[in-house]
């Protein structure tokens, strides 16, 4: 009988993508036991990195789409992923409406809108696909999804029954909703947004407060933001029937979360455990003898869902014992040991800078697993 | 039954000693295993950190003598060891005649002597042991040993009869060599010197060549230091009946090595050998179920004789697995585990300054403890 290695890390931020953790995971194991099966599994928890992991993992494929950007005006390509089902599309809001697409000093939450969010929605249900998959962190926005739902055909109506225009700013014109021309693919379609924080809508935990200031809003605009995300969740309430004001992670992307509860059938899920359930990560995990994970950085935070967390708890239930690795271990990493992970390595082998360390960040995987490996060998025969 | 570990470490430099290391490792142990067994064995390779190790491993006692030091008049207060059972001495000469004693700009092998060495073995005699142990590391002299061979009662006579004064640079002086005066304890003592160097006493690889330059000797002194060392050979050949030019090693600690063959009945070893063998490191190993080795660095010349490499040739004898630690593991350090090592880890958490890595030495050592104990553990119990 043959010795089975599962590798499911995320991304090594800077340094590898988690494919490329994979096969260095996978040329360490094989250093000392060469032949050896090694499945791989590119993981990521809903943030940036996951429409690559899951299209690494399922041998899916990637489709491109020029869509409307964060401003007025701006266009963007953006990337999503179907999976190698056929059936599930996975997209990260960043690709359409990131921070990452606007220059610091044009960061206004005001103006900046989740429309292209939306035509990404459409341009996966083009697709014919039955579920999609959204990782909403990075957002430059404030909007509470509104440009997302008007893509999507929704009219939020000023009181002379036009459009509101874009932008967190917009929201306080809205006097009724109408949904009746909205994409009607939407209602046979699954949609699971990844969402790993529990923030509500509004107040002093909501999209505004907490979020707002590093996307470019004054305390005023805050307060205004704020102001506009109340008025627009009580008209969703009485137009839409959904109280969105009262969930936790309505907040997240600012109020993107809130958005696709009130205009689709959306759930909120934790973002590595729809990467689990989307790559069957139990069923692989099954049949392994031991599992590795890891991601750039670990510390004490990592049980709050990140990658290694979800993976080790996968492996727990089942288990088998599932080594973590990072570049950087931060503080109280040892909690970590509290949740199912058996044993905790950095991968740096000298003192050394950050960027020396993201350069050699593949090599320096590769000598570390083997070392684990080295040990788990040595173990195994005596 | 309970666990047995052997902690077997160097120490880390200017990080902890190898006492404090054994302490971490335990520390680390012990999170995993509260009731394990845990043999300290602070070790050292003859170098630097040899007595302290030593007089650790066996709870002997650490005596200081005032002795010349390596320059002209200077006085310096220097350490020696009586191992636990009595009957050993552990003497470092960089404690009377190091290079660390001279100030940069005073460093001349021209006159700088190895006669507060001398004064050490005769103080470690006045202690009634039957051997010593010496180890001849970072010498600030090129004197062939002749001065330790003077404090110890050798008479190196110029033509006039009289004794050459101290210094390489005095050594074309000698006419004629007599050792009747001679401590007669040295007799009926068991010299074992620690010598990891294979040079000669003169010649291209000798002493002068290529040690003079970092003892402060220009290019003119290299070529008067080599000649004077190849006369003082000649006379000791003729008058003592010792070739002490054809033997590697007796070059060491410019020259000491020679001159501890020529005066005294000593042995040059490799320093890991002799410590293994004082500490009685294979009793200690055999009855253990692991080993955790380590030094501050680690590379592929560590198989040159350093104490990881010791360690683990010692467990791989027994088939025990071992563990080696290192703050940095350099250049081609997999090259180890072609000589017994079952893995390598270094103990760095994250990116940082070489200063950060020495602060926080055997709290990382803990931690990386810590890991490799609880993939003993889960390995062991899958």
């Amino acid at each position: 009988m043959g010795i089975t290695f599962v590798v499911a890390p995320d991304s090594f931020k800077e340094s590898a993508s988690a494919k490329e953790v994979c096969q260095a995971m996978e040329r360490g194991i094989r250093r000392v036991y060469p032949d050896a099966t090694v499945r791989h599994v590119p993981m990521a928890d809903g943030g940036e990195g996951t429409v690559e992991a899951l299209v690494d993992a399922t041998s899916g494929r990637l489709i491109e789409r020029e869509v409307q950007g964060p401003l007025p005006g701006q266009k963007v390509l953006a990337k999503f992923g179907i999976l190698g089902d056929g059936k599930t599309a996975v997209l990260e809001m960043a690709e359409a409406s990131g921070l990452g697409l606007v220059p610091r000093e044009k960061r206004n939450p005001l103006i900046t809108s989740t429309y292209g969010t939306g035509e990404l929605i459409s341009a996966a249900l083009d697709e014919g696909i039955e579920e999609i998959i959204i990782g909403i962190g990075g957002s430059a926005t404030n909007d509470g999804g509104a440009g997302m739902a008007q893509a999507l055909g929704a009219e939020l109506l000023d009181e002379n029954g036009a459009q509101i225009g874009f932008g967190g700013g917009q929201l306080d014109k809205i006097s009724r909703i109408d949904i009746e021309s909205m994409d009607t693919r939407l209602k046979n379609t699954v949609i699971k947004v990844a969402c790993d924080v529990d923030n509500f809508l509004t107040g002093p935990s909501g999209a505004a407060a907490v979020f707002g200031p590093q996307k470019g809003a004054t305390p005023d605009m805050v307060a205004l933001l704020d102001k506009n995300l109340e008025h627009y969740a009580k008209i969703i309430r009485r137009d839409l029937g959904k109280d969105v004001n009262k969930i936790e992670g309505a907040g997240a992307a600012g109020g993107l979360g809130a958005g696709l509860l009130a205009f689709t059938n959306a759930t909120l899920q934790h973002g590595v455990k729809i990467v689990i359930d989307t790559i069957h990560l139990e069923d692989i995990v099954k049949e392994a003898d031991y599992v590795i994970t890891g991601e750039g950085g670990m510390d004490f935070q990592t049980k709050f869902g990140k990658t290694p967390y979800g993976v080790a708890k996968v492996a727990q239930k089942h288990g088998k014992p599932v080594f973590a690795l990072a570049g950087t271990l931060g503080k109280n990493f040892e909690e970590l040991y509290d949740h199912g992970m058996s044993a905790i390595f950095s991968v740096i082998l000298k003192p050394c800078t950050l960027d020396e360390a993201l350069r050699d960040g593949t090599d320096n995987i590769e000598k570390t697993v083997e070392s684990i490996v080295r040990t788990i060998k040595v173990i195994r025969e005596t």
